[in-house]
Formats: C-alpha cells, structure tokens, sequence
C-alpha cells in the first residue's frame, strides 16, 4: 500500500539559515580539523581587512593561536579598524546574512555576512562558548560582551555586556574551538598570513603561534590604500531580470535618467541608441517596464559599443607590486606579471584578472629536495588554499599547454603561477569561499593572462636550456682534457700539464664566445618571431580577434 | 581621515536565505548553460525518485527537454509519486528551506529543502516566468497552480489556480528557462538519466530529448523497493552539542530513557556502564544536562564498545544490483564488486561504501578511439557529475597506488570505477550536492573498498597480462614459421608445406598446454599469497588492526 501523502507531509517544516549551515558546515569551510582552524582565521581576517580599508585605515593585525588541549584552541585576532557600534555586534558576530556587504556592488574580501557568525556557531557547537568581543570606535568607550547564536531563529544572544571608559581603536575577539588543529603545513593558519602579507603589502601582520614563537610581516607600502566604494553595474552582462530589480527599486522619474544613473558607462547618447534599436520610450516610468520590454533593451545591449567598465572602484593589487613580492618572498631566477584591462560577466559584474609566474630560486612548491609546481590562488588579495581542484584558476592552469611555452614538464619544474581575481562580486563555488566558479568571461580573461605572462617566460626558459646544455657540453670537454693531455704525452711526449692548460684555456675562450653570441644571435630574432604568431593563433583561437 | 563606524554600518542590512542564494546561484549548481539545465533535471528527478520512494511506489518517472530558443528551453518531469497536498505545493516549489527532507534523519536524495525552489528561482529569473505544477494525492482531484518566489521574504507566490475531477496520481512540473543548452556529452541530462538507471534498477525511466528521440530506461527489478525510514544516531561520532541538543528537545522522563529511546544501539546495559564510568546521574532529567557533563558523556562513549550502527534504515544499491548493472551496460572483460559494513562519521552519522572496477569491454570513458579511466560517482543512488575535483571520491580514487594491483597505468586503461555512498545525511561541498566533503571516517571506507576490489581485480589482470605475453610469444613463433620452412627447403630439401604444417601444430600445441596450466599453476597460488600479504600491510597502513 502506498503512502499517503497528507502523512508524508506531516513532517514538513521551516528551517532557519543558521539551522542550515550548522547543518552543512563543511559547507562555510568546517569539514577536518585542519581546515576548520584556517577557516576561523580566514574569517576573522578577511573581516578586519575589510574594516579597516572601508575607513581608510592602513590595518595592524595581530593573530594569536593558543592550544589548551588536544584538537582544542583558542583564537584572538585583533585589529586597528573603526570599531563595531555597539548596536551592531550582535548581529555582526551572531546572525547570518546580515552585514553591511551582501547588498553592495563593492570589492571587499568578504561578501556575504556569514563568516564571524559561523565562526560564533562553530564555537558554540564544538566547546558550548559563546566568542568573546572588545570593541571601541575610538569615541572614548570600549564595548565588551560575549555572542552566541539562536540556531532555531538565526538571531543573537549577548551575555555579559561591559562599557567602560579606555582609548582603543578597533575590534579583537575571542574565540574557543574544539575540532581543531594547528599545523605548518601549506593548508596551516601561517601560510594563510603569509600569503595574505604576499598579497597585502600595506598591512602589518602579527602572529603569535601555538608554540609562542611571533612572526611580523611588516607593512612594504605606507601610503594609504585607496578606499573602495560602491560601483555601478555594467550594462554587458546584465539579464532582464537584473533590469527590472534594479528598475523596481529606482526612485528616477523616467527610464533615461533610470539608466544614466544606475549603470556604468551609459550616457545620454546611449540611450539614445537603445530607444532607436527598441522603439521603446524611455520617458517612462521605470517601474513601468514589463518582462518583454527588458528582454528586448537587454538584447539591444548587446549590439551597441559601450566603454569597457570604470575601473576606479576595482583595486587589483597592481603589476609593481606583486613584482615586489614575487622578488621578496620567491627570489626567482626570472619572472613576468601581468595585469589585465577589466572585463566584465554575468550581472554587469566588472573583475580584473592579474597573473604571475616565477621560475628557480624559491619558487615552486618543495616536495623533498626538488621543487615543483605551485598555483597561489588569490580573490581580492585574499588567500585561497582549499578547494584548488574546483577552482577555475587551477583548471585554466591545467588547460594551458605548458610545453608550448618551453615548460616541457611544468608539473615537476620550480614554477610558482600566481594568479589573483579583482572584482566587486567574486563567484564562489561555496560559502566557504575557497573555490571560483567556472565563470565564460573570468576563465578566458584567466587564460589569456596566462598566456601573456608564459610568453614572456619562454624566452626566458628557451634560453636557459640553451645555457644549460653548452654548460654541459663544456663539462664534458673539459673530462676529457686531461685523458687527451695524458695520451699525447704517452704518444708524441708532450708535457701532461702543459697541454692540459692549453686545452682548458680553448674551451673557456669558445664558451665565452657561446655565451656572448647568445644575445645577439639570430636565434633570439626568429624566437621572438615565433611567440608573436604564437600569440596571433592563440587570439584566434580564443575568440578575441575579430569580435 | 578615517571613516566613522557609525557612518560604515548604516549601509548594516539582513537578508533571505533566498537574496542569498540568488546572488550565489553558482552554489546550487547554476553556473555554464549545460551545466546549469543538468541541475534543473538533477534537482526534479530526485525529489520524484524520493517521493515516490517514501510512498513505497515503484517510480516511473518521465522527462521531457524541448528547445524553444538558443539558451531557451522548457522541462517538463511528471512522477507517479504520492502527489503534494495543495497547501504545501507553494512551500515545496516557492520556499527554500522548507521541507520533508532537512530536519529528519532518512535516507533520501535530497536533503536540504532547497532544489525545487531553486529551479523556480532559475526559471523567474531567467524567463520572468513562474513554473506550472500539476499534481493530485488521487483522490479524484487534480490541483493546478504557478509558483514563483518572493526572493527578498522567501516566500511562495501563487496565481493561477485551479481545481477540477480528474483521475491522476503524481506531480508535473513545467519550467522554461534561459541561460541553459542541451548537450549530450557526459554533463548533459541523458547521462544524467542514464547513470540514474544503473544506480536504480527499480525505477523506469522515460527521456524525450530536444530533437524528440524517445529514450527508455526499463525497470530492472520489480520488486518494491525498502520504504526508507528516520533513523536513530549512532553514540560514536556525536558531539558534546548534538547530545545537548537532543536533549533540550527530549520528552523522556530521565537520561537514562532518553538515551535508550534517541541513540542507535545503546541498550539499558550500555546506560549503566556509561553511569559507572562518568558518575553521573542517569535518573535526572534530560534538560539538567550541562556542557561540561555532556562532554565527559562524550569522552566516555568512545571508551565503551557499542555494536556498529544499524543497518535497518539503510539501503545500498547491494553487491548484486552493481554487478548487473555493470555487466548490463559496460560489458567489461572481467569486474569485481564490494559493498563494505556501515560505518559512523561525525554527528552519529552511519553509511555504507560501495564500490566497482570493471575493465575492459565497454568500460572507460571513449577518448578518441582509446578508452581511458572513468570515475562514476553516486550519492544515495544519485549520480554526481560536476566538482569532480572537490569530492572525496576523487581524491581516493587518485591516492590508490595503482600499480601495485597490476594497473600499470591506469588512468590510460579502460577501467570503470563505481563508487556509491550511502547515508542518512551526505556531507556535500556545497548545496549543489555534486561533491562529497573529505571526512576523515569516509575517505577512509572508501579506501578500504577500492583496496578491495583492487585487489580482487589485480589476480585477473597479472593473468589477464600474462596470457597477452604468451599470445604475443605465439604470434612471434607463427611469424617465423614460413621463413624456417623456407630455409629447410632450400637446405635439406624438405617439402615446405608439409614443414610449416608440422611446426603449426607444434606451436598450438604448446599454446595450449600454457593455458591449461595457468589454471592450476603454482603461480596462481604464490598470487594469491602475495595478495593476501598486501591486504595486511594496507590494514595495518589504515590502522584497522589493533583498534
């Protein structure tokens, strides 16, 4: 007999999004012990970062990891920013989706308004805690008291609230977890900090770790970050959906200064054109737009030339700088960084791809005594170090044919490719914000960085084999010499050492000419000849010549 | 100068779990076209397979894609199912998080409450359109409605009803959607559908595809498949958090009841010895429980053994179903199939691996005209396609060391890897559910039962090799034969045809006297030996012996 339905549906009930992500924690980066600490650290950083950039703050981060047990320990990370208002913190550390970024076309690190709350919910669950905050936006008062979160009903619970007079300026807080683990493994909180100090050059970082040994990264860059602000969408890239949201909740009087207004890079005169191409009027009412008319303006879009996207209110870390960290922190035998024009996706979203390789020296991840291939993931300078095999940064590394390029087993060469994603709105694979969805327009920007910087590399690397091999050549010369000299003494009575000198001083004069002829040779010409067809067949091959 | 706090958080807003999940629709599954409508059938399939399941119904269940523009199509599932009661029709389409699934510990494809309201929100914002849901429990009336959400409440939008005699068991749903393409390679919906049959043999399943070809799954079993049923947790892998929170929920009268009644496997008998070993108070009630107490319950739980947590709830596809599913669809040479004993992961959570090799035959994924190394994922029977990279599965299947079972290069050998979890609660990457998170209790079962028919599979593979050697010997032998005779001929004179004829039956001969012996030859036994050896090193490897 089956089952009736009004008895299945008996059990149908409502769920909270705390409810959900307690549930699905591996889903906000809690899956393992080791990944659960890195998580907390990210979070809380991520946070501070932002806080501190949005008020125009050059951040002083300290990080403090204590063990108190096995798999048990506590965190405190404490910054410089602007402080919490006192009526925010509960809804800051202890409901989801709530915050100040989810809604705002702006570049920050974290976007969603669930990170400190997950941090607040894997406390709870693993040691019973609520985290601990101390806050002051430097009005004279501290703020202290302790959160937790109401699962069932995604609100917050504050205990032990304090006020008292003090000078601070900023925000620390407290955690303690269970289910964790520390580690200084390249999944571990320090290579988390080190990286974000490669990609985060005007923060100072401290880091206290469980053993107690400090790490500073000290601030290379004083000036004052730009500050980011909220951008306007880009009309590539926008569904009619996007239109009629943004048109529903606009306050302009007509379409014309609806569009103007709202979007980037579309003046008057554009509009003019999209009232030509759809015979629409745009004096009306924008919320008077139907489904149909949005569609038709969103195909117009499409055949008109609009400027690529303002790039004031993207911040890419710039070529100069990841140089400078690349040579700092990498000391690679060469290198080549490039930073792409912004581009646009899904959304009218604007992102900007830069890409970096660093070949010898330090680079490349060291696996015993050799080096081999290592990807550094960055989101808006933030450290990606989970989840690589999902990310399309790591599948366009893959698809890139490394051996075009003179990498003939890149895999297992001392290779560092860093690549980092600028954009008001990353598109994450997950809550746990490790992985970059494999997005049509971020993974041919992507791969065309990479491209550029591996061109500019194989010359590099075409060259070095070269070197290598006269190297070799000459070391084999130079074994004989002294079976040659030995046999002409036997043979003709020539002096052994004598000859042996003479020889020596053959092959250095003949390598001296190798390598001088190497800089000037012909060979040089016709390769960069042949990396410039290179880059003509693979624009073709990408789609970019001829759109 | 710095920004004001006060002036930074006025922009402070909250949000819907369905805002949230518009925003990252890429975390449902939603990101690429093909991808994009693979998900759309995912999400309707398994919420007709679950229904029809829980209502003890044999499934029949028919999918129809038509193309109605470039990137535009319309789908359309009907089930059999137990139908949708009309008050709950809004809720199960129009609401996230609302559901049968989230809050009970069943055995069930879907688990979230998400998937059906997803595909309304992927429609609406796409089309503008709502979907049209059909659906009657069969009690003579058919209920008709639309659905859309209101994205910024999460709440049902319902128009368009209507209510009329009809005799109709089950659900229709018809959504049309943009920004999807069909595709038949192995992302698109019919290997979807096609991989849904091999892991439910108990289901028929009908497929009309954009160019209106009619493809039918047939049911391969008859019988009634198990009603599935809510399950009590394991005492292993649970949490000082979850036991308080079962707990605070608990109308036993005592601790002691409240564990025997909540938790699987724990008998009076095992009460006690949990009372001795704490010295605590198992009269008390359930809700005077502390965190510090409930965490010394925890400790001690782990030093107590408890039978391994009951099967009764779940329901792997079984040893046998594998095995003619393979043998039905991949034809392979030879396979070897395992379904490994329920295990327990954190949160009491039990599961069965099971697992597959087939090779040779049609085995392997088709490159070209070779066939390479295929992974077939399943979750609950459900077949996972996308984020290969970010699940557990993966990850095992590339940490075997293959070559020690005679797969000298596997990943270029027509070799079909089967792998199927089963569990009350799939721990996925994200709530696109098409990866499994790497928990350690897990990927450890799954090693185990890779290991295991690696190693069955390895004894026909090193026999499989050495008769290829003795084919390759013979064929050598055959090659010479004409040559030999030929220089008999003209040596001694003999006559060349009678010569080869003889050296002929020479060579069959002995060919044949190879085979035989494989058989019986010591050879097989001395494998067998080594086999054995290899099995305990890798238990003593994972660290199952000695626990």
């Amino acid at each position: 007999m089956a089952e009736k339905a009004s008895k299945i549906f008996q059990a149908f009930r409502e769920h909270s999004v705390a409810e959900f992500f307690k549930k699905n924690r591996q889903m906000l980066g809690y899956s393992g012990k080791i990944r659960s600490l890195t998580t907390i650290v990210h979070e809380y950083v991520t946070n501070s970062l932002d806080a501190c950039e949005e008020a125009g703050i050059l951040p002083d981060i300290t990080v403090e990891i204590e063990q108190l047990g096995p798999d048990h320990y506590r965190v405190t990370v404490e910054d410089n920013g602007p402080g919490i208002p006192k009526s925010h913190v509960g809804k800051v550390f202890g409901k989801m989706l709530a915050g100040t970024k989810f809604h705002r076309f702006i570049q920050q690190r974290g976007q969603q308004g669930i990170g400190a709350a997950g941090c607040t919910m894997y406390a709870q669950i693993t040691t019973g805690k609520p985290v601990r905050v101390v806050t002051s936006t430097g009005n004279g008062m501290i703020y202290e008291c302790s959160v937790m979160i109401d699962v069932k009903r995604n609100e917050p619970v504050i205990t032990d609230e304090k006020e008292y007079p003090g000078t601070m300026r900023g925000t620390r807080v407290i955690g303690e977890f269970k289910g964790v683990k520390y580690v200084k493994s390249e999944y571990g909180p320090y290579e988390y900090l080190r990286r974000t100090a490669i990609a985060n050059p005007h923060a100072k970082i401290v880091f206290r770790d469980p053993e107690g040994a400090r790490h500073v990264w000290e601030r290379a860059v004083d000036a004052l970050p730009a500050i980011p602000k909220p951008s306007k969408p880009h009309p590539y890239g926008l569904t009619a959906h996007d239109l009629l949201e943004y048109a529903s909740m606009s306050k302009a009087r007509s379409l014309k200064s609806f569009f103007v207004q709202t979007f980037d890079r579309v003046s008057a005169a554009k509009v003019k054109e999209l009232e030509e191409l759809t015979g629409i009027d745009f004096n009306r009412k924008p919320d008077s737009l139907t489904w149909e008319e949005a569609a038709t303006i969103i195909d117009a879009i499409k055949k008109i030339k609009f400027l690529a996207p303002s790039t004031k209110n993207l911040y890419p870390i710039g070529q100069e700088q990841i140089e400078k960290a690349i040579l700092n922190v990498l000391k690679p035998e060469f290198h080549s960084v490039v930073t792409r024009p912004p581009s646009v996706y899904r959304g009218g979203v604007p992102f900007i791809v830069e890409a970096g390789i660093a070949f010898g020296g330090e680079a490349g991840r060291k696996v015993d005594s050799s080096r081999k291939m290592e990807i550094m993931r960055f989101a808006n300078r933030a450290p990606l170090l989970f989840d690589s095999g999902a990310c399309v940064i790591t599948k366009v590394v893959n698809e890139i044919d490394w051996k075009r390029y003179g990498l003939k087993d890149a895999e297992n060469m001392p290779v560092t490719i860093v690549v980092n994603i600028t954009s008001t709105y990353i598109p994450y694979t997950s809550a746990g914000k490790q992985a970059i969805s494999d997005e049509e327009e971020i993974h041919k920007e992507i791969k065309l960085a990479l491209q550029e910087v591996a061109r500019k590399t194989s010359i590099h690397i075409s060259r070095k084999i070269k070197a290598k091999e006269k190297s070799e050549k000459k070391k084999t010369l130079l074994k004989y010499i002294p079976e040659i000299a030995d046999a002409l003494q036997k043979l003709v009575g020539a002096n052994k050492q004598e000859v042996e000198k003479k020889l020596l001083e053959i092959v250095e004069k003949k390598y001296k000419e190798w390598e001088a002829g190497e800089e000037t040779s012909e060979n040089g010409e016709k390769e960069l000849e042949k990396l410039e067809e290179m880059a003509v067949k693979e624009d073709l091959e990408n789609g970019s010549i001829g759109e």
